[in-house]
């Protein structure tokens, strides 16, 4: 059996190796790559601690929760589910393509997925527990200690160690070979001519101005009602709350519109359900433009070719707890 | 490339007839088996419909929530959270071979996996949907609507179709191959000295009489605290909420003690999460006996030799809403 399988290995070679030369066309967009370097028992570990629900105070929420790989990578809700059910200020953005991302959550507070990873877990409205906790939960788990010190070489497993895993597997969570990306790479016939226009509105209304790069998004922060005020949400003043720059009020990082078929409701607050109308209020409120309804309706058809290949997760085991494992904590003060 | 694959497929063949026709030992125990007939695409629609939140009314609970196939087939919690954070009554069994039990939840108000399924989407505790919107939520996207007809012929998916799929994935989450099954299929270095004391201690001091069959566990209902009793548990009477016989009072569903060391805490109320303990207070409470320290390290090195091999689930892609889809609905008055 080895002579097919060495076949097959030369085929998927050469495979590779002609998506990787192949020039992509010159766009404001570009294709998604997969990382070319991943330690797997890295990402491994990462995988487990990324669907872990004991690095929450209840060990019911786990990363997954509201990132969920299941549902494009978000929850799907408004505004997402924390502990004792309280519901969050904002909408929970993907993790799909999320190492694209110039800096991490909606305000950037995060500047990438190492120090996101320790975010959720502390914020008492999200995971509730504490860095401390955490990593006395993983300590107290043999199977855990030995994933670690294969991995990082450490005898005591610390937060950064946790975010750092976490981070390498959030790393792979890249979704390639969209028709769009087919596209891009020079497949004429990857695209109907109605998203192709939709393509060229895209980029002549200059919603390209701020969405582009390889996940047309990610790569700027901009005013939520740039030209026309957006008025409805009062929650959340965006990337004010790092800077205290009063220059900063409403700025948000502009979301990847990768996958965005998968990922509704859209917007910081999840204003809308609906795509055709969320291209609709961003031509409005952020470009001063009413598109027709055969504009929108192309956007759309342009968006939904965006959708790539999600990667193929084999869901993990959990390593048991131990009596010295910290017991989950369910209860919650309203 | 035929000829390799076809020498494959005859060994397979060859190991899959070996491993049938060795008679396993003649013990009150059996060896679990993987499903002989599996309808692969009904049991892959049911894995999508295990792992899919919009069977709850908040689009944040799914079946996977409580019985958690990355942590022994349960929550790992003294009760399961539900919908608004509610505290459930009961700790929420695995969902690990439960095909082999003579009925569903602890009670046994569901004769099988079948009528099991509809249970928690309905229940205000804990997804709090109703059968009428579930079914709303799945007819109203397209991808579901295709699979159901594949699988099932029907244009409009009905609730018995989304418990039969649920069922069936159900039914192969069996976890064979544990320690113990190969000794009881003829490998007698499968266990040490202690773990055979421990299976001998298991039988000499009866629990054997109601942890048997291939689960070692699921086959009768008893009573918690036959002989001294158990009057920590003030929210449930067991089978008596079925049958309202005054008999009935505190009898449960034996569980199945199969990868137990798993699945903590223990009992119908999650009382201990210790597996010393629950050998000691089970001895006690069902059987009048003290076993010393030994005796109970013993039959706790049998016990986590039933951990088997849990099936390898490859994490759903769950195809996204549309307009017509239910809004998810997270409120919950207190």
């Amino acid at each position: 059996m080895k002579v097919p399988h060495l076949i097959l290995e030369l085929c998927l070679l050469t495979f590779s190796f002609t998506q990787i030369s192949a020039a992509p066309r010159a766009e404001p967009i570009q294709p998604i790559k997969r990382p070319s370097k991943v330690n797997a028992k890295e990402v491994e570990l990462g995988k487990k601690l990324f669907f872990e629900p004991r690095l929450s105070k209840s060990a019911f929420i786990s990363c997954n929760s509201c990132h969920n790989l299941a549902t494009g990578g978000a929850d799907n809700l408004k505004s997402s589910i924390g502990h004792g059910w309280q519901l969050g200020p904002i909408n929970s953005p993907t993790v799909y393509n999320s190492s694209y991302n110039l800096a991490q959550f909606w305000d950037g507070r995060a500047k990438d997925l190492f120090e996101q990873a320790g975010g959720p877990i502390a914020n008492p409205g999200e995971m509730a527990f504490t860095h401390k906790l955490a990593v006395k939960t993983l300590n107290s788990i043999p199977e855990y200690q030995k994933e670690f010190k294969t991995v990082y070489g450490v005898k005591t497993i610390k937060i950064k160690n946790v975010q750092k895993a976490i981070a390498a597997f959030e790393e792979t969570l890249v979704t390639p070979n969209s028709r769009f990306d087919k596209w891009l790479n020079g497949n004429d016939k990857a695209l109907t001519a109605n998203e192709l226009t939709g393509y060229e509105n895209f980029k002549k209304f200059g919603c390209i101005g701020c969405h582009n790069g390889p996940a047309v998004g990610g790569t700027s922060y901009q005013k939520f009602g740039l030209v026309h005020p957006y008025t409805k949400d009062t929650k959340t003043m965006g990337r004010f709350a790092v800077t205290k720059n009063p220059a900063d009020k409403y700025l948000f990082k502009v979301p990847t519109l990768r996958n965005i078929e998968l990922t509704a409701p859209y917007f910081h607050d999840g204003d809308t359900w609906d795509l055709d109308e969320a291209v609709r209020l961003m031509a409005w409120h952020q470009l001063g433009l009413k598109p027709n309804e055969k504009e929108v309706k192309s956007i759309v058809a342009f968006l939904k070719t965006l959708t790539g290949e999600l990667p193929k997760i084999t869901y993990p085991i959990l390593p048991p707890s131990t009596a010295s494992t910290p017991k989950p904590d369910t209860s919650f003060k309203r």
